[in-house]
C-alpha cells in the first residue's frame, strides 16, 4: 500500500469523502467544485443548504470508512467535451459542466466512477476503495467562492489531512494542535497585544502591550541602523498622483491603491516609501564621498487586499516596512550585499530563526537594461553570496524586470518556512528620476537602488513572532518583563514595594501584584500571561533580603540577591543591542 | 506728538503710504483695497500689474517723507452708502465699491482726504500729515487675496512697520532681524533638517537629521510617559466614515478631511486620534481599578489646510501630535489635571521656554451637558490650577461646547507666544460612543475624557523650537554633538581616531573631521552648523592625551582629559531623561 504515491492517495481519498457527502446528504441537495489535493490533504468544495457542522464531518469520516471496507473497484470511463457536458447535465452537477466548458475542444475527458459515484477527474486513483489508508481527518470548514466570483454564492470547503501511516497523521494532527495554540490571532487576543474593529478591516489596533512590542521590534533595527549607518528619514504619506506616474507605480500598481482628492489634484496614500526617497536624493547633490547612502523608513503604507486574502497580521492593508533604499555606485554592490547578508544574519539569529534558506533571484525573460549591467548585478550578488559563506538557491529568471533579488526565508520553531528578508537591485529607478551623483572623477554617474526590507512588514513579522515564541517574548521585548508576589500581602508586601522600586530603577518592567487574591491565582495568571519571570516573595526572602525567582516555562524557582537578580536582568535587558553576526 | 495714540499714527501711515504709491506710479495703473494697522504697523493691499521691487519700496518710503513735510491738513467727509458708492466709482476705485456694497443701507460712510487723495476709512487720523513721526519702515511685500477669493487676481500687500520712537522702531527692526536669522524655513534648509517638494504640499520630508530630532522629542515625552503612567497605542489611520458620524466629526469637521473609497465604502483619513482611543476602550469592560487610563498616540493625521494658509512647518496638513485621551472618573479631574501640570511644566521647563501664560475657558452659552456637571469640571480645573500655585486667566465663556479646557502658552527667546500645551474635558465624546466602566459599586459608570497635548504638534513645535534655540538645538537633541578636529591629519588623525571610538563607545554622536581641509575652515563648518562641542587635537592634546573642547556660542575652549570629556558628555545626554518640576 506505501508504494502508491500518497498524491494519489490523497486524491482518491478526496473523492470517497464527496461520496460519502453525497450518499449522506443526497445528491439532489448538493453540487459538488472542485476536490484537490493539498500539501498535507486535500479539500472539497460544496454547494449545500445545509450548514456542515462538526457532527456532520465524524459522520462524514465514518462513512468513508465503510465505504473503504466496501472495497469498491475504481473505473476510469473517457468522453468526448460534448458527451462529458451532457453526463453531467443528466447527473445535474451544473458546477462540474462550466469546468468542462473551459477545457479545449477536442481534449479527452476522463470521469473516475466507484459504486453509484462518478467525478469527473483527471486521475490518477488507487484501484479499489479498499487501496485508501484510513489515515486522514477532516479538519474544518471555511467559505469559498467558485473560482473566486464573490458575487455567487459561497460554497463550503471541508478541509481534510490525509497520510499513508498512523504515526505520520499524528505527528500532524500534534503539529496542527501546536499551530492552532501558537495562532496569532488567539494569542493577541490573550496576551491583550491587538484588536480589531469593522470601521477599519484589516487594520490592527496596537493595544498597549502590542504597542511596546512593536516600539520595541523597531528600536532593536534602529539600533541595526546606528551599527550600519543608516540615516531614518521622515516623509509623507500622501502624494500627488504625478510622483505615481513617475515611479511607475500609477501603471502597474494602481488597483492596490487609495486615492483622494484635494484641490482639485488626485492624490494617492503610498503603498511604498521607495518614492519619497528618490525625490529626496534627488534635493541634493551628493557626491561618491557620500555613497553608499542608506535611507531608512518607517512610515505608515497602505496596500489594498481583497476582502478574502485578509487575515489577522499576516495580511493587512495598513502596515509598516522596516524599508530602506541605498543609493550606491554599481561597482560597490558586492561589498554592500555582503554587510547586508552580516546585517540580515544578526537579527535573524537574535530572534531564533533557524533553518535559514537563501534564494537568488536572476534575469527574466522581460527585463530592462542592458546584459552588461545585470551580468555584473547578478555576478556582485553570487560573489557576495559565495564569499560571505552562505548557501544559496538560483531561481533563474524569477528576478524583477528591474533588477535581480535576494530573499530570504526563516524557519520558526514549528519549522514553518516565512519569507522575512527583501535584498533587491534597481536600475530602473534611478532612471526615472533621473538621479546622479559626482563620481571621483568629477562626472555625473547614475547610482544603483537597493530596495531592502530586513523583518518586511513589522505587522506580519509579528504574526510570525508571536507564532514562533508561542506568545512567550524574550525578556528584552517583553512589555512586563517581571511579576512581584508578596506570599502574604500583610507581612510581605513592603519588602516587595522596595524590591519593585530597585527593579524599576534598574529600567526592568516590573509590576507588583498586590492584589488580595491567592497566591495560586496570582502564579497561575503570570503564567498566562507568560511574563518571562515571577519572583515570589515569603518569609524566607523577607529574612534573606532575596527573592525567589522563576522563569518561564521552567519548574523550578532559585533564590538570588537583590543585586544579583538585578545583573541579571540588565543583562537581558543588553540583548535590545545586536550583537554582530558571526558564521561558525 | 506722543499722546496721540500709536494706532491713529499707524492708520494715518497707511492712508499716507496709498498716498505715496498713487503719486509714484499713478491712480490710474492702480486699484487700492485695504490698509489695516496690525501689531507692530499696518499693511496696504494694491492690486497693480507691475511688481513691486526693494528699490520701490525705499522710494515709496522717500515719497511718504516728503509728504510729511508737505504737512497736509487730513479732512473728514460723510456720504450716504449710494454717494459714496457713486464718488468711488468716478474715482474709479472699484474695490472700495465691493467694500461699500457690503455695508448696511443706512450708514453714513467717512472718507479721509489729504491733498489729492481721498481714501475710504472709518478713522481715526492724525490732524495733519506733519503730525506723523518718521519712525516707519516699508518691509516686505506678499501676495494677497481680496477677501480671500483665490478665484480673483492676486493683489500685492506692502507690510510696514511704525512706532513713535526712533528707539522703539530700532528695537523692533533688531527683533525682525533677528526672528529673520532664526526663520526656521530658512535653518531647516541651511541645517540640512527637512524639504518640501511640490507632491505633497506642506507636507515636510524630515532629511536624516531633522528626522533624528523629531524622534528625540518622541523620546523625550515618552521618557515623560513612563513617569506619568501613560500607555502608547498604534491605531489606523483609514477609517470608515461611520466612525466620524458617530465620533461628530462628520458633522463639524469634513471641509477639512481627506476621503477614500474602498469596497464601495467610504472611509476617511483620520484628522485625530480620538475616535481610535474611543473604540479601544469599548472593546475592553474597564473596572475603576484601571482609571486613570492613558492613551498615548504618535499616529500620523492629515487636516486640509487651504493653499493661502499653508507656511514651512507651522501650518502643515501632515503631522503626528503627541497626543492622549484619558479615561476618568468626574471625581478624579482635579487630581488628574494637577499631575497633568506638573507633566507639562517639567517639559517646557526642560526646553527652555519661560513666561509661561496658562488660560482657562469655562463654559459658552451653548453648551453640551447640564450645569452641575459643568460646575464640577470648571471647579476641579480652577482648583487643580490654584492648588499647584499657578497664576491663570480665565476667557469666560470660551471653552468648546463639549467642556472647558486650559490652554498653555509659551514664551521663546523672543518673547514670543506660542500655544503649546491644550487641556480639554469632554463629556461628549464618552456619550457618543456610550462608553462605560465598572465602578467601586459595581455599577456601570460613564468615565470623563480628557483629550491633551503636550508639545502640540510635533512638526509646528519643530518650527518653534528651532526659532527658540536659533537652530543651536542642546546637546541632549543635537544630531552630531561633537566634532573633532585633528589639527594636521599626519600627525594627530590616529589619536583621534582613538579619541573618536571612546566616545562612540559611550554613546555619543560624535564626528571624526579627517577632510584634507584647513583648520580654519573645518571649525567654521563646525560653526554653521552649530554642532554643541569642537574638539581641537593638536600637539599638545596628543602629549596630554587631552583635548580642547569648545562650546558652541562660546569664544574660549577647555583643557580636558578624555574620561573628562566622557563624563561630561554623558551627564547632558541624562537630559533626555526628565527631571521632575519643581515650583519655585
Amino acid at each position: 500500500m506505501s508504494k502508491i504515491d500518497i498524491d494519489t492517495i490523497r486524491h482518491s481519498c478526496s473523492h470517497l469523502m464527496a461520496q460519502a457527502i453525497t450518499r449522506l446528504f443526497g445528491d439532489s441537495n448538493l453540487q459538488l467544485g472542485i476536490g484537490p489535493t493539498t500539501e498535507d490533504g486535500f479539500y472539497y468544495d460544496v454547494l449545500i443548504e445545509h450548514k456542515f457542522t462538526d457532527d456532520d464531518l465524524k459522520n462524514i469520516e465514518n462513512k468513508m470508512k465503510e465505504i473503504i471496507k466496501e472495497n469498491l473497484p475504481i473505473t476510469r470511463m473517457v468522453l468526448g467535451k460534448k458527451d462529458a457536458i451532457a453526463f453531467c447535465e443528466k447527473t445535474k452537477q451544473f458546477l462540474k459542466v462550466e469546468l468542462i466548458n473551459d477545457l479545449p475542444e477536442n481534449v479527452e475527458i476522463s470521469f473516475y466512477s466507484q459504486g453509484e459515484f462518478t467525478d469527473l477527474c483527471r486521475g490518477p486513483h488507487v484501484e479499489k476503495t479498499g487501496q485508501i489508508p484510513p489515515f486522514f481527518k477532516l479538519l474544518h470548514t471555511a467559505g469559498a467562492y467558485f473560482r473566486g466570483d464573490e458575487s455567487r454564492p459561497m460554497l463550503q470547503r471541508i478541509y481534510a489531512t490525509c497520510f499513508n501511516s498512523k504515526d505520520k497523521l499524528n505527528e500532524h494532527l500534534t503539529f496542527l494542535e501546536e499551530a492552532k495554540k501558537r495562532d496569532h490571532r488567539k494569542l493577541g487576543k490573550e496576551l491583550g497585544l491587538f484588536i480589531f474593529d469593522p470601521v477599519a478591516p484589516a487594520s490592527p489596533f496596537f493595544m498597549p502591550k502590542g504597542a511596546f512590542i512593536y516600539n520595541q521590534l523597531i528600536q532593536y533595527v534602529r539600533n541595526l541602523y546606528e551599527i550600519y549607518n543608516y540615516k531614518e528619514v521622515i516623509t509623507p504619506q500622501i502624494l500627488d498622483s504625478q510622483l505615481w506616474h513617475t515611479s511607475g507605480h500609477y501603471d502597474h500598481y494602481k488597483e492596490n491603491m487609495y486615492f483622494t482628492n484635494i484641490d482639485k489634484r488626485e492624490f494617492a496614500v503610498k503603498p511604498m516609501n521607495c518614492p519619497c526617497h528618490m525625490l529626496m536624493f534627488k534635493h541634493h547633490q551628493y557626491s561618491y564621498r557620500d555613497l553608499p547612502l542608506r535611507f531608512a523608513d518607517f512610515g505608515r503604507l497602505h496596500r489594498y487586499e481583497r476582502s478574502g486574502a485578509i487575515s489577522g497580521l499576516t495580511r493587512v492593508r495598513s502596515f509598516c516596512q522596516d524599508d530602506s533604499h541605498i543609493f550606491l555606485p554599481l561597482s560597490e554592490i558586492q561589498n554592500e550585499i555582503k554587510s547586508l547578508l552580516e546585517m540580515f544574519f544578526t537579527c535573524y539569529g537574535q530572534f531564533g530563526f533557524k533553518n535559514i534558506k537563501v534564494y537568488l533571484s536572476t534575469r527574466p525573460e522581460k527585463k530592462a537594461g542592458d546584459d552588461k549591467t545585470w551580468d555584473i548585478a547578478e555576478e556582485s550578488l553570487a560573489q557576495a553570496l559565495k564569499s560571505a559563506g552562505f548557501e544559496y538557491t538560483v531561481n533563474a529568471g524569477d528576478g524583477a524586470f528591474y533588477g535581480p533579488k535576494i530573499d530570504i526565508l526563516v524557519g520558526d520553531a514549528l519549522n514553518r518556512h516565512h519569507q522575512l528578508g527583501t535584498i533587491q537591485l534597481d536600475f530602473q529607478l534611478p532612471d526615472r528620476f533621473d538621479l546622479k551623483f559626482t563620481n571621483q572623477n568629477g562626472e555625473m554617474e547614475k547610482p544603483v537602488v537597493i530596495h531592502r526590507a530586513l523583518l518586511g512588514s513589522l505587522e506580519r513579522f509579528m504574526a510570525v513572532y508571536i507564532e514562533h515564541v508561542a506568545g512567550a517574548f524574550p525578556f528584552w521585548i517583553a512589555p512586563e518583563q517581571v511579576v512581584i508576589i508578596p506570599v502574604k500581602n500583610d507581612l510581605h508586601l513592603s519588602y516587595c514595594s522596595q524590591v519593585y522600586n530597585d527593579l524599576r530603577k534598574a529600567g526592568i518592567r516590573v509590576v507588583l501584584d498586590d492584589r488580595n487574591e491567592t497566591l495560586g491565582l496570582k502564579t497561575r495568571n503570570t503564567q498566562t500571561q507568560k511574563i518571562p519571570f515571577m519572583l515570589v516573595v515569603g518569609d524566607k526572602e523577607l529574612q534573606n533580603n532575596s527573592v525567589s525567582a522563576r522563569k518561564y516555562g521552567e519548574k523550578e524557582s532559585k533564590s538570588y540577591t537583590i543585586p544579583e537578580i538585578t545583573q541579571i536582568f540588565s543583562d537581558l535587558n543588553g540583548e535590545l543591542n545586536p550583537k554582530k553576526f558571526e558564521k561558525k
